[in-house]
């Protein structure tokens, strides 16, 4: 593998020479900045075999060097040895950033080229800014020739399905007023969303054009009053258009939209005010956009009213994740009985829990890869199995398992680590703080108006009471029947750049997942799935709990109790009871048995 | 009072509607963006009767409002009652802020006036801006006639003195050279500092004129290499001058500003590039530089420098911060054991405290007027014991004593709230809750680049699971020999609009003080005093811990041990037997005797 992105460099190399291009720069996005990409788009993979979810890639003459953040040190480290290539660990002291670095090296006359369209606005600024600031060209007009990516993949397009009400709550009728009126309170004559899973919310439709990510390809334009709904042609039923003209959307071929956007940069209209998230949308589209009238940076309101799960939505979620938690639950029953008796591996472990979620009869699609991870391999965070170097589950060692689905009814995320025999006293006490970390967060209440920077603390601290830590955030936003990862909440200590913090906001859903990392001996990560809720309303403000979503038993052999307070056990066994009493009745006796077993008060 | 103040409201809008003013808006600063201001200076507190150290007053042709934060809303509605004058609390659900009221309420064609010199360029551009949209014109030329004033006091100023090193630990060379490096960075040829405490720090300067601030009225203004240092003639020592100017620092009369800032505006020079602190410096200093050149927002250096003390800091506060310690320990010796057999009242224990804190041989002054407050005078968080309406200490209440001194060494601050007699269950458990907190901040250890949004919850959780919550930040930084508030770091779960979030580094100082404040009933304070230090350091990163400097026992009597975790236990017995250990030597016999039986271990 290394030899051919060495290769791959090589080619691409003598193309940049030949057009007199610097730095190439490659990122993950697609053209919608989809966090999971279509094959077709990893370009940034195939020039550098590194195959994390987050990563920038810049090419230069002689040097390249790739961006990721702590999730994936250790398998960017593994899968980068012998390319070349230079990591960039984000977020290390004294590692620049990108546009650091870029400020530091990029010399006047430089030609930096980038595909205009797979990198955010946000970014594309950035990058105008820092080759104006250094007398270097920034060309974004950059396509990736065929002949240097050879074979690469089409870009696949599925059927498109409409969500019934009993599913989405809301009308795609009702959702639309709602644009329209917040665009209004904006007085903005344009809106134009590129975000998929925004699209699918919107419009109640899903798709399956990224693989575990039920959405479809697809852009949105609303303008004066008039709705253009870009979809690829043939991809849905002729019913789903015909409904949708009656509702006043109009629907496009999206292999048009090139021309589209072309089109909206021919005429300048002063009076023309577009609403464009910088952060969701290409550069490309700015760039069209901006010269058709004045573009305003507008984080999308459709993010936050997506993330906040209606009555309906709730509800079917409630369901779907304790089906889903069943489904887990036997599954670490076996494991843990079986291990032992019967050769089972990280792939096998991993084919064996999707079947059991395949059984669920609501099941559509696993909502990312499993992560299935022995020993050491789990210290990678995003870790995924490779049959061709299978790895058996043994005595002595940690199994980690996060995986989720995609169900008619709710997207599940958990995962859970088990603790194979005997381990060391030190991996114990990391299980048992992991483990009081990721309750005492699920325990939070708090004010109305709170962020995941007030609240990362309540899982951290314990492991900071070691001078220990985790490089990621603790929790995300978790779609319904879509994107795994959605915000705009999210549980994090740190802020983020150009991303506004959102408070937590009663029928958000966020994951709650504290870790240990150790690089070459183990990895530990216990995670729930937070439905945050009202608590209480007084003279002081309004106060916001969470209501755990996920119900599966967090394994007593790595817990000490002396690590743990009274509250802290308080916590697991009032957790623990509460798994048995609702898992029990879809369990058969010896599942029980064993069940009724592993949730005993500590 | 209230007759007082109606009065002069009418007389101020007769003038106003002579000068065909619409509105004119006091706030609390004087011309240095102080916290507390000279007498000369309070206006608003003039026109309102209100007395805290933050309000925002608008005067309207027909009505008033004032804005101020939760630590005053008692208080305020107290001081207000009959005055016409409408309180607003700020952040409290349904309130608008001051520039969204202004943005609903202002007409075209009005008149908003207001003094340019006594606002902050960062709200001087915001009321530019709503009058801009509104269609009102903004004059901040305004300046209170002495007749609507009458018997206005002069501003003071009292002697100006130098700090040896062994007490600043850094000299002025070295500090105004670390200034100059900085605007080379930043490419700037001009800074501008109105900020008094700011100035005294860089130039080891102190002064006395405004009370309990150990600061002189100044500006400083570094030129291209040159220092100009505008101070009171007479008011300073000629080797003072003499030796500023051996040093590059030439000295003004800090009554020619005025005319100095004139002459800035009358050129203008394009390659002139100002920093300036748009939240500590005046609207009218903004308008003059905004001619000379380019003006750039600047978070002072300074601040931040001023912050993190310096070894011979650190050392000389935790030498005064034991001796602060023992006279509040002998005071609450004092309280506890008399109140029932003397006449002590609110004032006369304050008088009390002083006087202990006077004997201490590096005493200069009180830091603040301390608050001294019995019963349901504590749930005004800045209560000051009025003579007139004297209140007896006696059992069955709480009494709350916060207060500090300047010292040779340092600046303390330190609250404590005192059980005398019997109290209900609920009072001993708030009284329970806010130890915990307290406690759980001081002994939190955290990660390099956590700012106190990060930290607030660990001191505020133990109220939010029972649905309480206190209307204002847990802790501030607090000068060394200098103002008892200072940024930019605080304890806070929200975010300050316009104020960029300071990481706590080792060195800086933090108030740890949650409360409980039950409006008619109760108020309850615990307070301590943190020196952030390194805690350890790992391929983790760095991790950082507090040390608590204040020593002063926490009232066993409101203590309900049943509400504390066992981890709450041992913070307390432990903090409880160092406050033994550290005072013990300092006390008398009886004292001491006194001072073991309210340190046992819960």
């Amino acid at each position: 593998m290394m030899k051919t992105v060495k290769e791959r460099l090589e080619t691409l190399r003598k193309d940049m020479k030949k057009n007199g291009q610097n730095y190439i720069f490659f990122t993950t996005a697609d053209s919608h900045m989809s966090e999971y990409v279509g094959e077709c788009f990893k370009e940034r993979e195939y020039f550098s075999g590194f195959t994390g979810s987050n990563g920038n890639l810049l090419v230069g003459d002689k040097d390249a060097y790739l961006w990721t953040d702590g999730r994936y040190f250790v398998q960017a480290e593994k899968e980068l040895a012998g390319s070349g290539i230079t990591l960039m660990k984000m977020g290390s002291s004294g590692v620049p950033t990108l546009f650091e670095f870029l400020e530091k090296t990029l010399e006047s006359g430089d030609v930096l080229a980038t595909d205009g369209r797979r990198i955010s606005v946000t970014n594309g600024l950035k990058f105008e800014d820092v080759c104006k600031k250094n007398g270097a060209l920034f060309d974004f007009s950059y396509a990736l020739q065929d002949s240097l990516w050879t074979k690469r993949p089409m870009q696949e397009f599925g059927n498109v399905w409409t969500l019934d009400e009993k599913y989405s709550g809301e009308s795609t009728e009702n959702k639309i007023a709602k644009v329209f009126s917040e665009m209004e309170k904006k007085k903005a004559t344009d809106f134009f969303l590129s975000k998929l899973d925004d699209i699918m919310w919107l419009f109640n439709l899903r798709g399956c054009d990224i693989k575990c990510n039920p959405v479809a390809y697809s852009y949105a334009h609303f303008s004066d009053g008039k709705i253009l709904l870009f979809l690829k042609n043939g991809a849905y039923a002729t019913e789903i258009s015909d409904y949708f003209r009656r509702i006043g959307i109009e629907t496009r071929d999206y292999e048009t939209i090139d021309d589209y956007l072309k089109k909206q940069a021919e005429h300048t209209n002063e009076k023309r005010r577009i609403l464009l998230d910088f952060s969701a949308n290409g550069y490309s589209i700015y760039q069209a956009f901006s010269k058709l009238g004045e573009v305003e940076n507008f984080e999308n309101m459709t993010g936050l009213w997506k993330a906040v799960k209606n009555e309906t939505e709730q509800n079917n979620l409630k369901n779907i994740y304790l089906k889903d938690s069943v489904a887990l639950t036997k599954f670490i029953c076996y494991i843990k009985q079986n291990y032992e008796k019967e050769r089972i591996t990280e792939a096998s472990a991993a084919k064996k829990i999707d079947l059991l979620r395949q059984g669920i009869p609501e099941f559509i699609d696993l909502s990312f890869p499993t992560i299935s991870a022995y020993g050491e391999n789990a210290a990678m965070m995003h870790y995924e199995a490779d049959e061709n170097e299978d790895v058996i589950l043994e005595r002595g060692g940690i199994y980690l398992v996060d995986s989720g689905g995609q169900y008619h009814g709710g997207t599940t995320d958990v995962t859970r680590s088990l603790i194979l025999g005997e381990v060391s006293p030190e991996v114990k006490k990391h299980f048992t703080l992991v483990c009081i970390g990721m309750l005492r967060l699920q325990n939070a209440r708090f004010m109305s108006g709170c962020t995941g920077r007030n609240l990362d603390i309540l899982a951290r601290a314990p492991l900071w009471n070691e001078a220990m830590d985790y490089k990621c955030g603790t929790g995300h936003g978790i779609g319904y029947m879509l994107n795994v990862h959605e915000g705009p909440q999210n549980i994090s200590w740190q802020k983020r750049e150009n991303v506004a913090e959102a408070p937590l906001v009663p029928g958000m859903l966020v994951s709650d997942e504290p870790g240990v990392y150790v690089a070459g001996s183990h990895g530990i990560r216990t995670e729930n799935i937070l439905l945050c809720e009202k608590y209480a309303e007084n003279e002081d403000g309004e106060f916001l709990c969470f209501h755990p979503l996920t119900l599966v038993p967090i394994d007593l052999d790595g817990i000490l109790p002396e690590f743990m307070t009274t509250e802290d056990r308080r916590n697991l066994n009032e957790y623990h009871s509460k798994v048995y009493e609702e898992l029990s009745p879809y369990l058969n006796d010896e599942e029980k048995n064993w069940l009724k077993n592993v949730t005993k008060a500590v």
